[in-house]
């Protein structure tokens, strides 16, 4: 169907970077799918040695090259880059490259598509390949391709998630009488929690996802680091109790919606009636529940972590890729206009895109950080300059009537 | 994206065919969105003018064309055909016409997918043209985009699922005490139910949606009418009683599965244990639960009826169709084959086709209705002459021992 990604041989070709728990799965749900049109041709992986006298190591194909080299990989004959590595860096750079080399990248690196997701975009638009990552938020739960190829047709107007089975993990045996302390001492045995499990109880992983699923189901750009956050450590036995009495449990609840012209985003712990769909979620569940002007709560559940549930959506977005099928998603070049606002020192707040716009005349909205009048207009003039603008951006002062604390863009 | 779906103004031209209360509701969601590279350009029902005086009629456009002939809007310059008349006959025949003419179809039509989904998909795939039914199950939930996109990375062995929402309200409020009659007259006085309400409680229109998506998450198709079903009409107080009694509630529940290398397929009132998620479900609400073999259980829910839940699945596709995005599926050309078999007349029983073959060597298995060995014979030679067969078919008597009540395919 797309020439550019299959060889002679018709086939797609696959790298992967990291041969960690989701590596292993993806070449594991590769073998167990059989997928004639897709080859597993390279794993890069450092020691990649240790890694291949794993027992593991037969998931992969006899003709699989394993290499220690990154360079190698990123320039073999590969037409599908599958990053695993996780982090900001080096994964960021290794993911320009590959797309830069013309290669589609399929990736399940949440911080990075939360913070660099745009230029990233864009820099795979520009390369005319793909940046796929379903498996970046909530694992084997199809939310990302559901909203863009699903719910396109609605305006969604609020997203509500347990997007950390960790925390639904501690917070569920909690309401059944468990201390905190206890719990979470157990998720570190089993591997659910981090021996550092900051990232988790904290919300920071959940408000990565988040800003993900706001770029995908409302076309909002927010920057992680201005979603408050609320630890779920301070949670006690008692509280629960008291949730109890008014008809509530208590969970991680990740929420993001429209309000007036901005967005209202947080992560942190929250009372949940009995019989809202969140209350249901026990375990190391995931859950989405996304609200639509049309289409009223659409919910979306299932396992959010593991090996082998992430390595559903990477598959998934590997034979997407090596199909050639497009994501339904409104293109977003604005890396230029992010470099004019950076020359006159003004940081981008959030980026507004509705949906639906010819690609030829796309319209947006960028919302900066507080900055002086004449910082705007400065930016606005090196906006013009672009290739890309067809019409002189209309700069908008904006009267700021919300609570502080609430208000994130 | 895709030069042949867009005309020179750069927009995807949309005909409506059928302004009821999904095609009102379309019309509504497509004025909503504003989406600038979609045009609705011709809505076509019978006794137009009786449309044109609604004050419905306001969702269309300015330059929106209204017409009483069907003829006119299949011959117009639209690109993208919206199918909401329902029924076989005469949608099948206009969607043909359709994808004959080169226009993508979208259509919610469940039984018509149902019965016909093989011929009309080869039919789109032949025309270069895409044949999109969300809507045709579970309305606003992205059940079918979640599977195709998002879980193809996995292998489903089953689906269970309240695909009716009318039984679902009939159910969930005998569940709170009320008497099944009473509970019916509500449901039609609602809208709920039709006046012959025997294709929800019977489960004629769940099974529908069941053989759907079982082509569309297990790549098999099912005849319809070999799915056993039924009715919840029989389902009493006293049973409520008594599944309380078992931790359990009552449901009409769809399940399709895969058995050994057959199909089991069955819709009808089931005890569900309260903890599972089908218990969850209370309305009118609908719910798919896949099972994979990687992702394990993941859980669709939301308002599987009514025009505005249906319109968003609709419109997705719509956008979907628009932007050229095709879904991630497998080519199923068997329209040739079933033709060869009919000239014998050998029956197709299922069609199996595992995922990710290239396109230019597929392959697949053919399980026929019961019939002479001479029969398979001449159909094997038939199908041996077809162009588009690379290699003889391997015909193979099947030894069946499963209960004969239960068997589908």
């Amino acid at each position: 169907m797309n020439e550019r990604e299959t060889k002679s041989n018709g086939k797609a070709r696959v790298a992967i970077l990291g041969y960690g728990t989701v590596g292993i799965s993806v070449a594991k749900a590769l073998q167990m799918l059989g997928l004639p049109s897709i080859e597993l041709s390279q794993i890069f992986n450092r020691d990649v040695a240790r890694k291949q006298a794993l027992p593991e190591a037969r998931f992969a194909g006899f003709d699989t090259v394993w290499t220690g080299s990154v360079d190698e990989a990123l320039g073999s004959d590969a037409t599908i880059v599958v990053e695993l590595i996780g982090g900001v860096d080096p994964a960021r750079d290794w993911i320009r490259r590959a797309l830069t080399a013309g290669k589609s990248v399929v990736t399940a690196n949440k911080q990075l598509i939360a913070y660099h997701g745009v230029e990233l975009l864009a820099l795979a638009e520009a390369n005319g390949v793909q940046l796929l990552y379903g498996a970046a938020v909530a694992g084997g739960v199809p939310v990302i391709p559901g909203i863009m190829q699903g719910q396109s047709g609605d305006r969604i107007t609020r997203i509500s998630g347990l997007l950390n089975g960790t925390c639904n993990y501690i917070l569920s045996r909690m309401e059944a009488g468990d201390r905190y302390a206890d719990v979470l001492a157990d998720a570190q045995r089993l591997g659910y929690a981090e021996s550092d499990p900051t990232a988790d109880v904290g919300g920071f992983d959940a408000r990565a996802k988040l800003c993900i699923l706001s770029r995908v189901a409302m076309h909002v750009e927010l920057n992680p680091d201005e979603v408050g956050t609320q630890t779920i450590a301070d949670v006690d036995a008692v509280d629960f109790a008291y949730a109890r009495e008014l008809g509530c449990t208590i969970r991680q609840v990740s929420r993001a919606q429209r309000e007036g012209g901005g967005m209202y985003a947080r992560v942190g712990p929250m009372l949940v009636p009995r019989e809202s769909p969140i209350a249901w979620s026990h375990g190391t569940q995931n859950m989405v529940v996304t609200t639509g002007t049309l289409g009223g709560d659409v919910v979306f559940s299932g396992h959010g972590a593991g090996g082998d549930a992430t390595a559903v959506a990477v598959v998934s977005d590997i034979v997407a890729a090596a199909q050639g099928s497009r994501p339904v998603s409104l293109p977003v070049i604005v890396s230029a206009i992010a470099g004019a606002l950076a020359q006159v020192d003004a940081n981008i707040d959030s980026l507004l895109q509705r949906p639906g716009y010819p690609k030829h005349r796309l319209a947006f909205v960028v919302t900066t950080e507080p900055c002086r009048t004449s910082t705007i207009e400065r930016a606005v003039t090196e906006m013009a300059k672009l290739d890309c603008m067809l019409a002189r951006p209309l700069a908008l002062q904006r009267l700021v009537v919300d609570d502080k604390d609430e208000e994130t863009a």
